[in-house]
């Protein structure tokens, strides 16, 4: 499936300019870039907007603006509303999960999409959600349901792009692969024979279970082959260690004259 | 099933006191509240902290401050580390939806789970991601990667909620629980003191990304308080065998009139 276009993002009367910023920094961070507002309270375009975005500016040069949601979202051929309070109207109502996939869905098939949000005291009318296919609300604790704009704008868009991306997160580094079964058991093996001569496997009958123990925590780790083989570096320098000591002990001895 | 505690948000050193309001906004949001500052650049309380949150307080009159990752997170059984930025680390490495997932099944057994996030500028030191069993990465686009503090705690915030709300996959093996941060710090200090006495570390300036690799590698294996006892253990029979050695070989040396 192709991606296709990312849904636009629509705010209804939005207040301040900082969130209407921190709006596009967001719309960046998650690949979207139409930016629609309804009637700003403060006009367009505004410095602090641009000063809030943190350079993610070109949601804010391409802005337009609109004076109704009608106008705005006029092109659009499906539009959610996102709103946290319980409507009298008929339709459905979804999380932003179901909603991203069913945008993407759209999208994939060259359906112009859109996202509407409220402005930060008074959400959206009624009316406008009206014009809407449907509603997405998020699952807020009832018990503080006070969510920033570009907070709801966030999480909106990451579920998008969740449903672009493949699922799986960007590997940072292609890791070394775990290394193989034999590999470990030279491992344990080495870390057990220096165990047994420094006294550790005591009661005798106890061995068995103890290395069983053992080695399962280990096996846990998956070490690489370069890990194998800094812990068998380990085991060396730990037990090496005595050598160095009875070595430094008898030049001692022999210097002193014992 | 029950949810069990949510996650604890971790902010090491953050800067502004906006953001650690904002932070807080969304934790109560999706129904978080303990909230953790590791050396908060302007000091702790900051009114503009309250004054960002919009009422959602309680995260901010419960916040403790402390001067290390290390301290912050010494009583949790799991810690993730979310960065956008790659490393050399050997930990495994997931989304948020997945991060989630585990911290609410591990969560739903009375575990101490938390979510550690950067500063601003700087995000986490290496050395600290160490500390923690996975790194979070969100699915940002490469083009924008400038994400705000308060909007990666928000979707993982978000992603938590999610878990609670259709319920984490069960958990399969009842085992021991895994041990404590401040467990797991004193088997690595006690093991390092050995490598450093035994001259493992060399050449010196590579120590501290030694340890790291040391850290990160023992970290996926999650002890056990039991096993971590056993490894104490380990270390101690390797480094005292030196001793043990050394007292065999006097007796010898005494026998043979040397």
């Amino acid at each position: 499936m192709t991606s296709g276009s990312a849904p636009c993002v629509i705010l209804d009367k939005p207040q301040l300019a900082e969130n209407i910023g921190a709006v596009a920094r967001v719309m960046a961070n998650f690949g979207l870039s139409d930016l629609r507002l309804v009637n700003p309270r403060d006009g367009w375009p505004q410095e602090r907007a641009w000063a809030s975005a943190s350079g993610a500016e070109w949601p804010l040069n391409g802005a337009r603006v609109y004076d109704s949601v009608e106008a705005a979202i006029a092109d659009l051929q499906l539009v959610y509303a996102t709103t946290a309070r319980p409507r009298e109207l008929q339709l459905p109502v979804m999380g932003p999960r179901e909603a991203a996939a069913n945008l993407a869905r759209e999208a994939a098939v060259g359906h112009a999409t859109g996202l509407l949000f409220g402005g930060e005291r008074a959400g959206l009318e009624t009316a406008d959600i009206a014009l809407c296919q449907a509603v997405v609300t998020l699952p807020i604790d009832p018990r503080f349901r006070s969510l920033n704009l570009a907070q709801a704008v966030a999480i909106n868009a990451y579920e998008w792009r969740m449903t672009v991306d493949t699922g799986a997160p960007p590997i940072f580094r292609e890791g070394p692969p775990p290394a193989t079964a034999e590999a470990l058991q030279g491992l344990y093996e080495h870390f057990e024979r220096e165990l047994e001569a420094a006294g550790f496997f005591h009661p005798p009958e106890k061995k068995p279970s103890m290395i069983q123990n053992l080695r399962a925590a280990l096996a846990r780790a998956r070490f690489s082959d370069q890990e194998v083989r800094t812990f068998r570096g380990v085991v060396t320098a730990l037990s090496r260690g005595r050598g160095r000591v009875l070595e430094k002990l008898a030049r001692q001895r022999a210097q002193s004259g014992e």
